[in-house]
């Protein structure tokens, strides 16, 4: 199991910072944070999630550190990396909670000093929601953990996110390679956020709320959208997304086809296979 | 209040039809049957759901009826309707169930024998599932209710309508024009279901399955879908669907041209968009 006295630091105590903070905390680790705004540090101060925190100065919390999580949107984390990356101690083991990986992994793991490791991960638990006021309604109960592995990595920091990932409480934990995992992340999480987009930007019809029912509610939830965050994961991602979105257009541009048709056979082929497929889900 | 000595008869025992004749029932009312499939009707008179009923040979049924319930396909009540429309006795009101309008209620009251009311509406309760052994199941409760009445409809009629759909307890009874609710349900409700099954259509990603988040599983749980009666409902509806496939088609190729050219500050906006506009619908 995870040794105790090591020191855990969190660089970036967002919504995911903030909630691996709090849930390291209470299963009795020593966490410091490192925070660019000071209201949010304060707050992670206050509620106990760190038991020391800066928003500057902070090179001897990278320096002590024996675990780092870094909480950043992508490009942050590797402009933070080149700037204090150097600071970090040999047998430091770093991960991060970024939902895109191409692009990310290999730099960072390319500016680790000897003897650092980062071994890339993704707790698939984003919400609506952001900012660390707002971690301790994060659920990990029923998310997916990934891991990403390259060939840079070594069994013992794969074991250590492995045994972090259970303490913090993940249903299931997997492993993918940054490539699996960004065309995985691409259909099962970009494209349906590009959909419920595009669905509430096609034209204004506030006046039909009053009408919606569950399908339309649940279709357009994940429409409420963190526009920071989700353009830098749609970026990152931006070639397994338009491959997706293009895979999808086919298919809606066909049904289309079938209805301006009248074409009664091809619409049933298609809800039929809807349906025996979404049913595997189910499973 | 409704009229408890009066005569109910509900023609074709499906989910909505099984339902609307549990609930009558259950609440004092007299109701017959007519279903095709003699399974059906046994389960429906196992039940208690109705009182009594046939598959054939029910002239007796529909002459003797003060209030006709159709839990038929449009295709399938336009064809009952130029059978069996002549033996409604005068004072008989009728109404349906179905999620299209155009082209249904329109020929039906021109069938209506003289001092035969048909009053048109639709209970948005539908489910993935179908066929009166899983009426129970469908919840009227926070579901709305759509009348539609024509210029041929009377006060009478639009007050019984209105009584039925507080016995069967929904949530929320509105009025809308046949065109009016045509558009609307293109848009809350089939467009959604053309989305959620061209989604799953597109590839056959069902080694996915294992790494699905709840937008995922929200986004394509209605691409489980009755074959026979979806297709009959988006070709009955085909000029809104179409034309809401392409607003949204449009939308979604903005996206794609944002995403293409590495527009941040249009994937930005169309985030903080969608944002706003979902909001209103959680209001």
């Amino acid at each position: 199991m995870l040794d105790k006295s090591k020191r855990y630091l969190v660089v970036g105590l967002g919504l995911l910072g903030g909630k691996y903070a709090l849930e390291l905390t209470k299963a009795g680790f020593t966490v410091d944070g490192i925070n660019r705004s000071e209201k949010h540090l304060q707050y992670a101060l206050d509620k106990g999630y760190i038991r020391s925190g800066k928003t500057h100065d902070f090179e001897d919390l990278v320096s002590g550190a024996d675990y780092v999580i870094f909480g950043l949107y992508p490009t942050a984390l590797l402009t933070w990396f080149e700037t204090y990356g150097r600071l970090l101690k040999p047998g430091c083991i770093c991960t991060d909670v970024s939902g895109v990986k191409t692009g990310l992994v290999g730099p960072v793991q390319e500016m680790c000093p000897a003897g650092v490791e980062f071994i890339a991960s993704h707790p698939m638990a984003g919400r609506e929601t952001s900012s660390v006021e707002h971690a301790a309604e994060v659920n990990f109960a029923p998310a997916n953990f990934i891991i990403t592995p390259t060939e840079k990595n070594t069994a013992r920091a794969i074991v250590w996110i492995t045994e972090l990932a259970e303490v913090l409480g993940f249903r299931r934990i997997s492993t993918l390679t940054v490539e699996e995992h960004d065309r995985m992340i691409g259909y099962v999480s970009q494209l349906c956020h590009a959909i419920a987009v595009s669905l509430m930007c096609a034209n204004d019809n506030t006046d039909l709320c009053e009408y919606t029912g569950d399908s339309f509610r649940d279709l357009t939830r994940i429409a409420k959208i963190n526009e920071t965050m989700w353009s830098e994961l749609f970026l990152w991602n931006r070639d397994n997304l338009i491959a997706e979105i293009d895979q999808f257009d086919g298919a809606l541009a066909q049904l289309r086809a079938a209805l301006a048709a009248g074409d009664r056979a091809a619409l049933e082929e298609m809800f039929r296979l809807s349906t025996r497929r979404r049913a595997a889900f189910d499973e």
